[in-house]
Protein backbone atom coordinates (compact mmCIF):
# COMPACT_ATOMS: atom_id res chain seq x y z
CA UNK A 1 0.00 0.00 0.00
CA UNK A 2 1.33 3.40 -1.06
CA UNK A 3 1.66 5.96 1.15
CA UNK A 4 -1.20 9.12 0.94
CA UNK A 5 -0.67 12.07 -1.58
CA UNK A 6 -0.54 14.93 1.39
CA UNK A 7 -2.64 17.68 -0.14
CA UNK A 8 -1.49 20.78 1.77
CA UNK A 9 -4.38 23.77 1.62
CA UNK A 10 -5.27 27.21 3.53
CA UNK A 11 -8.82 27.83 3.28
CA UNK A 12 -8.12 31.32 1.56
CA UNK A 13 -7.09 30.12 -1.56
CA UNK A 14 -9.52 29.99 -4.46
CA UNK A 15 -7.09 27.57 -6.62
CA UNK A 16 -7.37 25.49 -3.06
CA UNK A 17 -10.90 25.20 -3.19
CA UNK A 18 -11.04 24.32 -7.19
CA UNK A 19 -8.18 21.41 -6.21
CA UNK A 20 -10.50 19.85 -2.93
CA UNK A 21 -12.79 18.82 -5.16
CA UNK A 22 -10.56 16.92 -7.66
CA UNK A 23 -7.62 15.76 -5.60
CA UNK A 24 -9.39 12.29 -3.50
CA UNK A 25 -10.35 10.99 -7.06
CA UNK A 26 -7.65 12.03 -8.91
CA UNK A 27 -5.88 9.93 -6.21
CA UNK A 28 -8.37 7.24 -6.06
CA UNK A 29 -7.36 6.07 -9.97
CA UNK A 30 -4.18 5.56 -9.43
CA UNK A 31 -5.52 3.51 -5.71
CA UNK A 32 -4.14 6.09 -3.81
CA UNK A 33 -5.67 8.27 -0.81
CA UNK A 34 -5.09 11.48 0.01
CA UNK A 35 -3.93 13.37 3.60
CA UNK A 36 -5.74 16.86 3.92
CA UNK A 37 -3.52 19.26 5.70
CA UNK A 38 -4.63 22.31 6.46
CA UNK A 39 -1.96 25.16 7.39
CA UNK A 40 -2.17 28.90 7.56
CA UNK A 41 -0.98 30.63 4.46
CA UNK A 42 -0.76 34.18 6.06
CA UNK A 43 1.78 32.71 8.66
CA UNK A 44 4.13 31.17 5.61
CA UNK A 45 4.07 34.40 3.74
CA UNK A 46 4.81 36.48 6.48
CA UNK A 47 7.46 34.10 8.71
CA UNK A 48 9.10 32.51 5.85
CA UNK A 49 8.69 34.32 2.76
CA UNK A 50 9.14 37.83 4.06
CA UNK A 51 5.70 38.99 1.95
CA UNK A 52 4.14 41.13 3.70
CA UNK A 53 2.00 43.32 0.98
CA UNK A 54 -1.19 42.23 0.23
CA UNK A 55 -1.17 39.85 -2.87
CA UNK A 56 -4.12 41.78 -4.65
CA UNK A 57 -2.00 45.01 -3.94
CA UNK A 58 0.93 43.75 -6.45
CA UNK A 59 0.15 45.65 -9.38
CA UNK A 60 -0.40 43.90 -12.43
CA UNK A 61 -0.10 40.29 -10.49
CA UNK A 62 -2.94 41.29 -8.73
CA UNK A 63 -5.08 41.81 -11.71
CA UNK A 64 -3.77 38.24 -13.59
CA UNK A 65 -5.06 36.78 -10.49
CA UNK A 66 -8.48 38.47 -10.01
CA UNK A 67 -8.99 37.89 -13.69
CA UNK A 68 -7.46 33.74 -13.24
CA UNK A 69 -9.58 32.72 -10.71
CA UNK A 70 -12.95 33.55 -12.41
CA UNK A 71 -11.44 32.05 -15.29
CA UNK A 72 -10.79 28.74 -13.96
CA UNK A 73 -13.46 28.32 -12.05
CA UNK A 74 -15.53 28.39 -15.54
CA UNK A 75 -12.71 25.60 -16.11
CA UNK A 76 -12.82 23.74 -13.26
CA UNK A 77 -16.61 24.01 -13.94
CA UNK A 78 -17.65 24.99 -10.11
CA UNK A 79 -19.72 27.31 -9.35
CA UNK A 80 -17.61 30.55 -7.90
CA UNK A 81 -18.57 33.64 -5.50
CA UNK A 82 -15.73 35.03 -3.53
CA UNK A 83 -15.81 36.12 0.16
CA UNK A 84 -12.71 38.27 -0.57
CA UNK A 85 -9.06 37.73 0.23
CA UNK A 86 -9.00 40.15 3.09
CA UNK A 87 -12.58 39.43 4.74
CA UNK A 88 -11.52 35.94 5.78
CA UNK A 89 -8.99 35.44 8.65
CA UNK A 90 -8.84 31.51 7.93
CA UNK A 91 -7.14 30.71 11.63
CA UNK A 92 -10.39 29.58 13.12
CA UNK A 93 -11.61 26.98 10.85
CA UNK A 94 -8.14 25.69 10.14
CA UNK A 95 -7.88 24.60 14.17
CA UNK A 96 -11.56 23.40 13.67
CA UNK A 97 -10.13 21.43 10.78
CA UNK A 98 -7.65 19.65 13.04
CA UNK A 99 -9.92 19.29 16.09
CA UNK A 100 -12.32 17.33 13.55
CA UNK A 101 -9.25 15.40 11.89
CA UNK A 102 -8.10 13.84 15.41
CA UNK A 103 -11.60 12.28 15.50
CA UNK A 104 -12.62 11.70 12.38
CA UNK A 105 -10.48 12.35 9.23
CA UNK A 106 -13.60 12.05 6.72
CA UNK A 107 -15.47 14.27 8.53
CA UNK A 108 -13.05 16.60 8.79
CA UNK A 109 -12.58 16.64 4.91
CA UNK A 110 -16.60 17.41 4.76
CA UNK A 111 -15.59 20.22 7.03
CA UNK A 112 -13.09 21.25 5.13
CA UNK A 113 -15.56 20.87 1.89
CA UNK A 114 -18.54 23.16 3.83
CA UNK A 115 -15.25 26.08 4.50
CA UNK A 116 -14.44 25.97 1.16
CA UNK A 117 -18.24 26.22 0.34
CA UNK A 118 -18.84 29.03 2.78
CA UNK A 119 -16.24 31.57 1.48
CA UNK A 120 -15.82 30.40 -2.63
CA UNK A 121 -19.09 29.80 -3.35
CA UNK A 122 -21.55 31.62 -0.90
CA UNK A 123 -19.19 34.77 -0.28
CA UNK A 124 -19.70 34.13 3.63
CA UNK A 125 -16.72 34.31 4.98
CA UNK A 126 -16.76 31.90 8.14
CA UNK A 127 -14.72 34.25 10.50
CA UNK A 128 -16.56 33.27 13.76
CA UNK A 129 -16.83 29.83 15.81
CA UNK A 130 -20.27 30.37 15.45
CA UNK A 131 -20.13 30.13 11.81
CA UNK A 132 -17.41 27.41 11.70
CA UNK A 133 -19.48 25.46 14.58
CA UNK A 134 -22.36 25.45 12.13
CA UNK A 135 -20.24 24.00 9.36
CA UNK A 136 -18.60 21.55 11.32
CA UNK A 137 -21.95 20.61 12.38
CA UNK A 138 -23.57 20.72 8.81
CA UNK A 139 -20.30 18.15 8.35
CA UNK A 140 -21.82 15.41 11.03
CA UNK A 141 -19.87 16.72 14.14
CA UNK A 142 -22.05 16.57 17.37
CA UNK A 143 -22.28 19.05 19.86
CA UNK A 144 -21.66 16.36 22.67
CA UNK A 145 -18.63 14.87 20.89
CA UNK A 146 -16.99 18.24 21.12
CA UNK A 147 -17.28 21.90 22.31
CA UNK A 148 -15.50 23.14 18.87
CA UNK A 149 -16.15 27.28 19.69
CA UNK A 150 -14.72 26.28 23.19
CA UNK A 151 -12.07 24.36 21.69
CA UNK A 152 -10.75 26.51 19.30
CA UNK A 153 -9.72 29.03 21.29
CA UNK A 154 -8.23 27.15 23.32
CA UNK A 155 -4.23 27.53 23.17
CA UNK A 156 -3.75 24.06 22.19
CA UNK A 157 -5.61 24.35 19.27
CA UNK A 158 -3.51 27.92 18.23
CA UNK A 159 -0.02 25.72 18.95
CA UNK A 160 -1.39 22.92 16.83
CA UNK A 161 -2.47 24.89 13.63
CA UNK A 162 1.38 26.87 14.32
CA UNK A 163 2.65 22.96 14.33
CA UNK A 164 1.38 22.01 11.46
CA UNK A 165 2.35 25.16 9.61
CA UNK A 166 5.81 24.68 10.66
CA UNK A 167 5.72 21.12 9.32
CA UNK A 168 4.29 22.01 6.15
CA UNK A 169 7.00 24.49 5.66
CA UNK A 170 9.62 21.90 6.48
CA UNK A 171 7.80 19.87 4.10
CA UNK A 172 8.93 22.75 1.59
CA UNK A 173 5.16 24.14 1.40
CA UNK A 174 5.50 27.90 0.43
CA UNK A 175 2.11 28.26 -1.59
CA UNK A 176 -1.65 26.59 -1.86
CA UNK A 177 -2.55 24.37 -2.82
CA UNK A 178 0.18 22.30 -2.68
CA UNK A 179 0.29 18.42 -3.52
CA UNK A 180 3.14 16.14 -2.18
CA UNK A 181 3.14 12.68 -3.84
CA UNK A 182 6.06 10.45 -2.60
CA UNK A 183 8.20 13.19 -1.60
CA UNK A 184 7.57 14.92 -4.59
CA UNK A 185 5.84 18.85 -4.06
CA UNK A 186 3.78 20.19 -6.90
CA UNK A 187 1.99 23.68 -5.95
CA UNK A 188 -1.05 24.95 -7.61
CA UNK A 189 -4.35 23.58 -8.82
CA UNK A 190 -3.26 23.96 -12.38
CA UNK A 191 -0.79 21.35 -12.17
CA UNK A 192 -3.16 18.68 -11.36
CA UNK A 193 -2.66 17.36 -14.70
CA UNK A 194 1.18 16.81 -13.25
CA UNK A 195 0.14 15.32 -10.29
CA UNK A 196 -1.63 13.12 -12.51
CA UNK A 197 1.33 12.23 -15.22
CA UNK A 198 3.61 11.63 -11.98
CA UNK A 199 1.53 9.00 -10.86
CA UNK A 200 0.84 7.30 -14.10
CA UNK A 201 4.26 7.05 -14.70
CA UNK A 202 5.42 6.69 -11.43
CA UNK A 203 7.66 9.65 -12.05
CA UNK A 204 9.65 10.97 -14.37
CA UNK B 1 -7.34 35.02 -40.49
CA UNK B 2 -7.31 35.49 -36.89
CA UNK B 3 -4.31 37.48 -35.17
CA UNK B 4 -1.49 36.20 -34.08
CA UNK B 5 -0.79 34.92 -30.55
CA UNK B 6 1.69 37.00 -28.42
CA UNK B 7 4.65 34.92 -26.71
CA UNK B 8 6.45 37.30 -24.20
CA UNK B 9 9.43 35.97 -23.02
CA UNK B 10 12.67 37.16 -21.19
CA UNK B 11 15.83 34.29 -22.37
CA UNK B 12 16.32 34.76 -18.55
CA UNK B 13 13.74 32.48 -18.00
CA UNK B 14 13.79 28.73 -18.35
CA UNK B 15 10.46 27.98 -18.54
CA UNK B 16 10.69 30.46 -21.41
CA UNK B 17 13.06 28.37 -23.20
CA UNK B 18 10.59 25.44 -22.68
CA UNK B 19 8.14 27.68 -24.02
CA UNK B 20 9.60 28.89 -26.70
CA UNK B 21 9.99 25.22 -27.59
CA UNK B 22 6.19 24.21 -28.05
CA UNK B 23 4.24 27.38 -28.85
CA UNK B 24 4.80 27.55 -32.78
CA UNK B 25 3.47 24.03 -33.19
CA UNK B 26 0.67 24.43 -31.08
CA UNK B 27 -0.13 27.41 -32.87
CA UNK B 28 0.21 26.17 -36.29
CA UNK B 29 -2.31 23.27 -35.09
CA UNK B 30 -4.82 25.56 -34.52
CA UNK B 31 -4.15 27.99 -37.97
CA UNK B 32 -2.50 30.41 -35.76
CA UNK B 33 1.11 31.93 -36.13
CA UNK B 34 2.91 33.36 -33.11
CA UNK B 35 4.65 37.02 -32.60
CA UNK B 36 7.52 36.82 -30.51
CA UNK B 37 8.26 39.90 -28.18
CA UNK B 38 11.09 39.75 -25.95
CA UNK B 39 10.79 41.84 -22.49
CA UNK B 40 13.47 42.40 -19.75
CA UNK B 41 11.52 40.97 -17.07
CA UNK B 42 14.05 42.91 -14.38
CA UNK B 43 12.64 46.35 -15.30
CA UNK B 44 9.03 44.69 -14.72
CA UNK B 45 9.84 43.04 -11.76
CA UNK B 46 11.78 46.14 -10.00
CA UNK B 47 9.55 49.15 -11.48
CA UNK B 48 6.08 47.26 -11.56
CA UNK B 49 5.64 44.76 -9.18
CA UNK B 50 8.04 46.37 -6.60
CA UNK B 51 10.33 42.87 -6.35
CA UNK B 52 13.85 43.64 -5.96
CA UNK B 53 14.86 40.40 -3.81
CA UNK B 54 16.85 37.72 -5.80
CA UNK B 55 14.12 34.76 -6.55
CA UNK B 56 16.33 31.88 -5.89
CA UNK B 57 16.96 33.84 -2.37
CA UNK B 58 13.40 33.74 -1.41
CA UNK B 59 13.04 30.45 1.43
CA UNK B 60 11.17 27.54 -0.01
CA UNK B 61 10.31 29.45 -2.96
CA UNK B 62 13.33 29.36 -4.29
CA UNK B 63 14.23 25.78 -3.28
CA UNK B 64 11.22 24.43 -5.20
CA UNK B 65 11.85 26.82 -8.16
CA UNK B 66 14.99 24.57 -9.02
CA UNK B 67 13.57 21.45 -8.17
CA UNK B 68 11.31 22.37 -10.47
CA UNK B 69 13.00 23.69 -13.83
CA UNK B 70 14.72 20.03 -13.89
CA UNK B 71 11.81 18.38 -13.47
CA UNK B 72 9.88 20.41 -16.09
CA UNK B 73 12.84 20.10 -18.38
CA UNK B 74 12.72 16.32 -17.91
CA UNK B 75 9.04 16.33 -18.84
CA UNK B 76 9.22 18.51 -22.10
CA UNK B 77 11.78 16.03 -22.97
CA UNK B 78 14.60 19.03 -23.06
CA UNK B 79 18.02 19.26 -22.66
CA UNK B 80 18.86 21.61 -20.03
CA UNK B 81 22.03 23.03 -18.14
CA UNK B 82 21.70 26.61 -16.38
CA UNK B 83 23.65 29.56 -16.98
CA UNK B 84 22.27 30.74 -13.55
CA UNK B 85 19.84 33.52 -12.89
CA UNK B 86 22.55 35.87 -11.77
CA UNK B 87 25.38 34.80 -14.65
CA UNK B 88 23.38 36.59 -17.39
CA UNK B 89 21.93 39.91 -18.49
CA UNK B 90 19.72 39.42 -20.64
CA UNK B 91 19.26 43.45 -22.13
CA UNK B 92 21.99 42.67 -24.75
CA UNK B 93 20.46 39.63 -26.10
CA UNK B 94 16.79 41.64 -26.04
CA UNK B 95 17.97 44.47 -27.85
CA UNK B 96 19.80 42.53 -30.64
CA UNK B 97 16.46 40.60 -31.02
CA UNK B 98 14.23 43.63 -31.96
CA UNK B 99 17.01 44.57 -34.44
CA UNK B 100 16.59 41.37 -35.90
CA UNK B 101 12.74 41.43 -35.86
CA UNK B 102 13.02 44.91 -37.63
CA UNK B 103 14.12 43.22 -40.74
CA UNK B 104 13.05 39.54 -40.44
CA UNK B 105 11.22 38.32 -37.82
CA UNK B 106 11.69 34.62 -38.69
CA UNK B 107 15.58 35.31 -38.26
CA UNK B 108 14.68 37.24 -34.85
CA UNK B 109 12.72 33.87 -33.93
CA UNK B 110 16.20 31.36 -35.08
CA UNK B 111 18.16 33.95 -32.80
CA UNK B 112 16.33 34.16 -29.96
CA UNK B 113 16.22 30.08 -30.12
CA UNK B 114 20.01 30.32 -30.69
CA UNK B 115 20.19 32.61 -26.97
CA UNK B 116 17.77 29.88 -25.50
CA UNK B 117 19.81 27.15 -26.00
CA UNK B 118 23.33 29.29 -25.43
CA UNK B 119 21.79 29.95 -22.02
CA UNK B 120 19.89 26.77 -20.74
CA UNK B 121 21.44 24.19 -22.80
CA UNK B 122 25.34 24.62 -22.96
CA UNK B 123 25.14 26.59 -20.06
CA UNK B 124 26.74 29.86 -22.02
CA UNK B 125 25.53 32.96 -20.51
CA UNK B 126 25.67 35.22 -23.92
CA UNK B 127 26.22 38.86 -22.58
CA UNK B 128 28.69 40.00 -24.76
CA UNK B 129 27.94 41.45 -27.91
CA UNK B 130 30.25 39.03 -29.44
CA UNK B 131 28.54 36.45 -28.30
CA UNK B 132 25.41 37.78 -28.96
CA UNK B 133 26.88 38.56 -33.12
CA UNK B 134 27.78 34.91 -33.07
CA UNK B 135 24.57 33.88 -32.33
CA UNK B 136 23.49 36.11 -34.42
CA UNK B 137 25.23 34.85 -37.45
CA UNK B 138 24.26 31.31 -36.30
CA UNK B 139 20.88 32.71 -36.96
CA UNK B 140 22.02 33.80 -40.25
CA UNK B 141 22.71 37.58 -39.69
CA UNK B 142 25.05 38.41 -42.68
CA UNK B 143 27.48 41.20 -41.16
CA UNK B 144 26.57 43.03 -44.36
CA UNK B 145 23.56 44.03 -43.12
CA UNK B 146 23.75 45.00 -39.43
CA UNK B 147 26.33 45.75 -37.45
CA UNK B 148 24.66 44.18 -34.56
CA UNK B 149 27.59 44.69 -32.21
CA UNK B 150 27.30 48.41 -32.89
CA UNK B 151 23.64 48.90 -32.95
CA UNK B 152 22.48 47.15 -29.71
CA UNK B 153 24.92 49.63 -27.78
CA UNK B 154 23.13 52.65 -29.20
CA UNK B 155 20.48 54.78 -27.22
CA UNK B 156 17.82 53.41 -29.98
CA UNK B 157 18.08 49.98 -29.22
CA UNK B 158 17.85 50.26 -25.45
CA UNK B 159 15.07 52.66 -26.39
CA UNK B 160 13.46 49.92 -28.59
CA UNK B 161 13.52 47.41 -25.22
CA UNK B 162 12.70 49.77 -22.98
CA UNK B 163 9.40 50.61 -24.88
CA UNK B 164 8.86 47.10 -25.62
CA UNK B 165 8.75 46.25 -22.19
CA UNK B 166 6.72 49.23 -21.17
CA UNK B 167 4.14 47.79 -23.69
CA UNK B 168 4.25 44.15 -22.39
CA UNK B 169 3.19 45.63 -18.86
CA UNK B 170 0.17 47.33 -20.22
CA UNK B 171 -0.78 44.31 -21.94
CA UNK B 172 -0.48 42.92 -18.39
CA UNK B 173 2.58 41.04 -18.95
CA UNK B 174 4.18 40.34 -15.50
CA UNK B 175 5.99 36.96 -15.22
CA UNK B 176 8.45 35.01 -18.19
CA UNK B 177 6.79 33.50 -20.19
CA UNK B 178 3.58 34.84 -21.06
CA UNK B 179 1.30 34.29 -24.06
CA UNK B 180 -2.34 36.46 -24.98
CA UNK B 181 -4.81 34.35 -27.05
CA UNK B 182 -7.27 36.87 -28.17
CA UNK B 183 -6.68 39.31 -25.16
CA UNK B 184 -6.72 36.42 -22.78
CA UNK B 185 -3.27 36.21 -20.92
CA UNK B 186 -1.70 32.98 -19.62
CA UNK B 187 0.95 32.90 -17.74
CA UNK B 188 3.53 29.63 -17.31
CA UNK B 189 5.05 27.33 -19.28
CA UNK B 190 2.95 24.92 -17.56
CA UNK B 191 -0.31 26.44 -18.23
CA UNK B 192 0.50 25.10 -22.12
CA UNK B 193 -2.44 22.69 -22.20
CA UNK B 194 -5.00 26.12 -20.88
CA UNK B 195 -3.44 27.84 -23.96
CA UNK B 196 -4.48 24.68 -25.94
CA UNK B 197 -7.82 24.61 -24.42
CA UNK B 198 -8.31 27.92 -25.48
CA UNK B 199 -7.58 27.83 -29.05
CA UNK B 200 -9.38 24.60 -29.21
CA UNK B 201 -12.59 25.41 -27.64
CA UNK B 202 -12.73 29.28 -28.48
CA UNK B 203 -12.39 30.60 -24.87
CA UNK B 204 -14.71 29.34 -22.32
Amino acid sequence: MSAPIDFYFDFLSPYGYFASTRIDALAAKYGRSVRWRGFYMRGIMQEKLGQTRPFLEVPLKGEYYKHDVARMARWFGLPYKSGGLSNFISANALRAFWLIDDIDREMAKRFAREIFEWHHVRATPPNTPEQVGEAAANAGLAPTRLDLAAAMQQDEAKARLRSETDAAANAGVWGTPTFIVDGEPFWGADRLYLVEDWLRRGGW
